[in-house]
C-alpha cells in the first residue's frame, strides 16, 4: 500500500503512548475494515511533522481482497490528512521495510516572502541563500559515505554507510527543492544534509569543513537539523 | 494594513461570541502593541473556512507609526496563519469598506486525484467538469446583474446589483482556478457562482436556464453553493 499524508497534526509515523501517529490511524481503519486486528510494516518511520508522498507498507490478510473497492473504503475511514494512492498485492515473502532499493525525500526551503498557506508544507526561512555554493556543496553527499555525523546522536547503528545514488537541487519562484534518493536514510539524516546545505548557503559552513565532517571517523554530528515540515518521503523503490 | 490569512482554523472574519475570529487575534495584537483598544474595519467579511491573500483593513491610532517596525512586532506577535503584507498610511477620511473600488476573488478547484496538502486549500471535487461550457456560462455573469438570485436566503439587502468587471477561468495540471473581479460581492456570492459554474460544468444545468435564474424577478436562490475551503479574497483596490 503506498499512502500520502500531511504529517502536520501528527507525532510521527509510529505509535507512541498518549500522542497520535499514522500508523495507529491506518491500522486502526484496516482492522475495522478486515473485522481482525491488523499491524502493518512499513518502509521506514517518519518524524513529527514529516510528510509523505508515497509512504510504503504491507500487511497480510487471509481474506480476498478486491483492491479498488478496499482502496475506496479505507480512504472513506481515513482521517482526512492520510490518503491511500495506490495498492498491489505482493507475495508473502514481501516485506515493505527490507525489500526497499531505493528511497526518495524532497526538501522545501521558501526563501521569499512569508505564505501562510505553506507555513505546514515549505520550511519558511525568508533570507537569501548562495544556491550555487549549495550545488556544489550536494555533489559531495553523492555516493557511498559514513554518514555517522549526519544522524541523531543516539542513533547506534553497527554500520553508518549509505549509499546516495542522486542529489539535486532547483529554484523555482524562491523555493528551493533539494532532493536525494538513496539506498537508505538515518534518523534526522536528510534534515541534518540540507541543514548542513543551509549553513553552506549562509556561507557559515565552507564545502572543505563540510568534506572533514563527512569523511573524519571521530563522531561529530553537524549542529543543525532543518525542520520537519519542508520534509517529503517522496518515493520507495522495491 | 493588507492581510493575508488561512482561514481553516478561524470562523471567518468578524468577531463571534465564542468563537474565533481573524477580527478578534489582529485586534488583540493592534491594542496590545498600541497599548489602547484598537477596533479594525475590514473591505468586508470573509465567511469561515475563506482565504485571503490580501484583505484589507483600516484602523485609527495616535500613535506616531514607524510602519516597517509595526509590521515587523505586529507579524511577530499574530498567529502563523494571520500575516501582515503591507501596511500604509492613509488620510483620516479613508474606510476601508466604503472606498472600495473593486475586489478580486479567486476559486480553486481540484479535479485530479485527492491531494491531502490542498485538502484545505483546493475545493477537492476530483471528479471531470466540461471547462468550455463553464467558460461559456462565466461570460454571462460579467457586467450588472441583479445578483439576488446568487446570494444567501437571508440577505436583505435594498440593492441587489452588482458590476462583474471580469471574470475567468483557467485549468492547469488539474486545477480550475476562477476569478471575479468587480465592484462588490454579497454574501456566498461567489460560492453561488461557482457552485453554478459547476453544475453547468456537470450539464446539470445549461446556460440558457442560468441567465433565466440571473434575469428573473423573483426570488429563487440557486441551491448549490461551493464549499469555502476554495475560496480566496485575492485583492481590494481602492
Amino acid at each position: 500500500m503506498f499512502l500520502s499524508y500531511d504529517g502536520t497534526n501528527y507525532d510521527g509515523w509510529q505509535i507512541q503512548t498518549n500522542s497520535g501517529s499514522i500508523q495507529e490511524e491506518v491500522e486502526k481503519v484496516l482492522s475495522t475494515i478486515l473485522n481482525s486486528p491488523t499491524k502493518i510494516y512499513a518502509s521506514g518511520r517518519t518524524d513529527k511533522g514529516v510528510h509523505a508522498f508515497k509512504q510504503a507498507l504491507h500487511f497480510d490478510s487471509k481474506e480476498i481482497i478486491d483492491l479498488s473497492k478496499f482502496i475506496y473504503s479505507v480512504n472513506s475511514l481515513l482521517p482526512n490528512d492520510i490518503h491511500v494512492v495506490k495498492m498491489e498485492k505482493v507475495s508473502d515473502i514481501f516485506q515493505a521495510r527490507y525489500d526497499v532499493k531505493s528511497k526518495t525525500y524532497m526538501y522545501l526551503i521558501n526563501i521569499g516572502e512569508y505564505d501562510v498557506f505553506k507555513r505546514n508544507y515549505i520550511y519558511q526561512f525568508l533570507r537569501k541563500l548562495d544556491v550555487n555554493k549549495m550545488k556544489e556543496c550536494i555533489s559531495i553527499f553523492i555516493g557511498e559515505h559514513n554518514f555517522q555525523n549526519f544522524t541523531s546522536k543516539d542513533e547506534d547503528k553497527s554500520n553508518f554507510v549509505r549509499n546516495i545514488y542522486d542529489a539535486s537541487i532547483d529554484v523555482d519562484d524562491n523555493i528551493i527543492k533539494i532532493s536525494f534518493t538513496g539506498n537508505g536514510f538515518m534518523r534526522y539524516m536528510v534534515r541534518m544534509l540540507v541543514g548542513t546545505l543551509i549553513e553552506v548557503g549562509l556561507s557559515k559552513l565552507d564545502i572543505d569543513e563540510v568534506k572533514e565532517i563527512l569523511n573524519q571517523k571521530e563522531r561529530k554530528v553537524v549542529s543543525f537539523k532543518a525542520p520537519s515540515n519542508g520534509l517529503y518521503l517522496v518515493d520507495v523503490s522495491y
